[in-house]
């Protein structure tokens, strides 16, 4: 949408704290908004996935985060903001950014001071920082990555990491934009990324709207592409980045990952610097969230007619699961494509570019 | 459907030539049976998979050589024969089944000499052979495998290797069954297998009707899974292997033999010797059938009334790439369940193995 001409975020958070949130459930067949007002309706957002991608997951949060304040009684300030608070955190479990995004939010209304109405505007100032923050730092990774984007390169990427995963511009597609801006010719290898079909529904309207040549492709289909030599760079995003480099990404990343590595395809991840997380030591210690066995069971889409419409695409009576992240080792990633330049997927690294910017609680 | 005393077939041949098809589109919402009479007819249910599945398109492919024998005029029974098969041939390019069930047909009738009757009577003999031989060698291959199963394990398969692909009891999963109907406790990860969701519908459909436990993953969780420890054993069918072992399956399988190797799981890959193809030396030999991008732009079903119903789950006006195999490296598959024992996937050992029955025109 962006290079169209259009400009949209993917959220806005008012001065009465009322958060519009672009509703992702509904595109890419229909444009809606949300709006939320307490941190209990942002936190559901969160949830259902109005609101999805880590980067807009964080701007949420901290938009949550600062609702809380707003929706704290004077009498009980410190309390009901508490609550609020851990409505929030506990949304959902995986993506690094919601926790720092409410961190952002908490630390500021701290150096606030006791008075509520300080604490307000304090955490309205921050969550609006966590946003801005996140659009510039994704326009940033862009910059960074776009050279790793050869003229006639076929990108290959798996769910959305585009504008619509963060507050604009997005982690895995900035270098793709920026690339197609500057020019090169590019393509995209989009995987479908079932169960929720962020790939065929989020990723190839982001890529159509901006004129990014691309096709579907199914999830099982990358290691043949590998072996047939018709992808010559993966970029994917991150839900959280441990200390070590191990990487939680959508489910069905790790494959990507090893079909690369076995034909010696680079793999990247883009992800601000907000997705890493120095207090985790590993990709063990990253909680992988599972959702509801009906999301695998169905199928979700619009009919003939446009209208909303599931199907059931699974035998009756058998069940599923549904894990909603897997981890890359980071003996897999080539690097990480953040704001602040490519760095490797190692605990060195990702401790010198944490160091300065510990204040989000890493 | 077997273990549960009914008993079915995918297929039966009559005296007429007439054959009946289980049809597979149907499953597992409906059971719906298709009769075709003429190889052209017989070429359109394979192409459109009312029949599909390696061993089942092998026996439909020599009845359908059959019915070109009953269809051909006395006046021109060479060209209508050659015309009828060659329909056959050109159905679908990669399992290995159908030009060898063909074959079989037209060695018959060579054999029963030029008296059209002759023909006839030889090929439908030969037709009802190569189904008998799939489903015996089916129940072979249950037998061999039936020692990889340990109590307790949990046996990962993708797509749809079971009675349904067969003319009985299939190949990666009649192991299974063998394990289940001796008692063994045996639960089975089940890929969902888009596009087509044969996982989902078809292995889901089979394992429920036999009892046996099971949960449908998504296609990209396999490499989680793994990870995780929850899978002991890899078994998948083959749509052909070539002479040195690799192999032809549908695509996914080779991202799930990527995930098994980085964990250690064994990878076993369940077969009919008539699935192996000495003729072709290696994966890239073998021709990898792309389908239409419907197949991924859309996800077929049921509705809440359980009505046939199809959803557009991709951005309009994007398109998408459909490759139905793709191609595992011998390297990666520990070893190979045939009818005859379980052998090492290596030049070898297949070529010792066809030897002695090479008149399916190895």
């Amino acid at each position: 949408m962006k290079l169209e001409g259009q400009h949209h975020r993917t959220l806005y958070l008012r001065d009465d704290g009322t958060l519009r949130l672009l509703d992702q459930r509904a595109l890419p067949f229909r444009v809606a908004w949300v709006d939320t007002r307490a941190p209990e309706e942002t936190a559901a957002a969160i949830r259902e996935m109005v609101v999805r991608g880590a980067g807009a997951i964080g701007a949420a949060a901290a938009a949550g985060a600062a609702q809380a304040a707003f929706c704290a009684r004077e009498s009980a300030f410190a309390e009901d903001l508490a609550a609020g608070v851990a409505a929030i955190r506990a949304a959902r479990p995986t993506a690094r950014n919601l926790f720092y995004g409410v961190d952002v939010v908490l630390a500021a209304i701290e150096a606030a001071g006791p008075h509520p109405a300080q604490a307000r505007a304090a955490a309205l100032d921050a969550a609006r920082w966590v946003a801005d923050d996140d659009a510039a730092s994704c326009a940033a990774i862009g910059e960074h990555g776009s050279a790793l984007v050869q003229d006639g390169a076929s990108v290959h990427t798996h769910c959305n990491a585009g504008w619509l995963a963060f507050v604009d511009w997005g982690s895995a597609l900035a270098p793709i934009y920026a690339a197609h801006r500057d020019g090169r010719r590019v393509h995209v290898w989009v995987d479908e990324t079932r169960p929720r079909s962020q790939g065929a529904k989020l990723t190839a309207f982001e890529l159509g709207q901006a004129g990014v040549a691309h096709d579907i492709l199914p999830d099982g289909a990358s290691g043949l592409w590998m072996r047939q030599g018709r992808s010559q760079l993966v970029i994917v995003g991150a839900d959280r980045i441990a200390a070590n480099g191990d990487v939680a990404n959508k489910v069905g990343t790790y494959l990507l990952a090893l079909a690369a590595a076995a034909h010696g395809v680079p793999f990247y991840v883009a992800a601000p610097t907000s997705t890493l997380d120095g207090a985790t030591p590993d990709g063990d210690g990253i909680p992988i969230e599972e959702r509801a066995a009906d999301e695998v069971l169905f199928a979700e889409g619009v009919d003939a007619d446009g209208a909303p419409a599931t199907v059931r695409t699974a035998a009756h009576g058998s069940g599923a699961r549904n894990p909603a992240f897997d981890i890359t080792p980071a003996a897999l990633v080539r690097g990480i494509i953040t704001e602040r330049g490519v760095i490797p997927a190692r605990a060195d690294a990702i401790a010198r570019v944490l160091r300065p910017t510990s204040a989000g609680g890493a």
